[in-house]
């Protein structure tokens, strides 16, 4: 062992996160260690802080510290439309458009047989009872345009269609591509092009 | 703003990081709060005890968490021999070859003018006295074959080169090439056959 135990193991930790590899996540220690004021101490106290305050908020699912999200309770925002994501990546990356200003439903997946996800894991009752409590006039599929996002687009249009307007986002999301990789303007202008499902 | 203050800070501080950009920083967070009790809690707690307790090996400039690291304190490692590196990365890398069983001064850096770093800077007066402390007979130079690196190479060669045999790792190492980046195999045979300065 040529580093601490202590240290060793952070490494191996920061190794586990996306998008970071062992030799990325050794780097990224040392830059720590140079970094101790400006970076370290500020990224382990907000660590904690996190890992205490964060959970789902209980409305839509985003990632919130108190019960509700700061989208959830924003009175500026439209309460009548509802826009349904499978996961809070898609809702930050509709959000970084600033296309869309009403509220969301985070899915937390796709519909799965293969994989035993019904109905139920994906708060879909629980969106119906929304549509009805919030007076909501539409409901915007916003989905990735994969084979399971589109299979659960289909299922939530035929379980909304007599109460409310389900719209999906426009042709314009790349057949097979995942909404989180598009650039702003292309979400910007499929949320603005959508159609009824 | 669609998440809590605390995570959207969080995201910004881990963009901060080598080899994370905005994208996969959020990704991480993301991922972080979805493995709450296996990484984010470890990892909160791991790098508040990283920044309390590491510090600088006072012998060698490795990463310790005690005044001295753990190379310098290991009874089974050879006292006769100095390997030299640039930083800590390049010690890491060492290391994993499994092929230098003696000591190390990281340097730190590159002999400078440009940037005004002079051979104090890199500790080299304290390197000079530990030869003699220490009774060593080599030092090994294994500097990133860069301009700035060959010429700190030659200077630490001249400044020494009557007490002791100064080596440096053998050609292999690619020009222009740093060692972080090579297999610990191009690393291991180099220092095989390393030749006299
Ligand atoms: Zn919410
Ligand atoms: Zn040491």
């Amino acid at each position: 062992m040529s580093a601490p135990p202590s240290v060793e193991t952070l490494i191996e930790l920061m190794a586990k996160l996306p998008g970071l590899g062992p030799r990325s996540a050794r780097r990224a220690v040392l830059h720590l260690l140079r970094k101790r004021s400006l970076l370290l101490l500020p990224l382990a106290d907000l660590l904690t802080e996190v890992a205490r305050t964060a959970r789902e908020c209980v409305t839509c699912g985003n990632i919130a510290t108190e019960d509700q999200c700061p989208i959830c309770t924003d009175p500026r925002r439209a309460t009548g439309v509802i826009c349904v994501v499978e996961d809070v990546a898609d809702l930050w990356a509709m959000e970084r458009t600033g296309a869309f200003k009403g509220r969301y439903h985070v899915l937390g997946g796709t519909l799965s047989a293969l994989d035993d996800i019904g109905p139920e894991d994906l708060g879909l009752p629980k969106l119906s009872r929304r549509i009805t409590d919030e007076g909501v006039s539409e409901v915007i599929l916003a989905l990735n345009a994969t084979v399971d996002g589109l299979t659960t687009a289909h299922y939530i249009a035929d379980l909304l269609e007599d109460g409310v307007l389900v719209t999906s986002l426009a042709q314009g999301v790349p057949v097979g591509g995942e909404l989180d990789y598009l650039d702003d303007g292309t979400i910007g202008a499929a949320l603005k092009a959508r159609g009824r499902v």
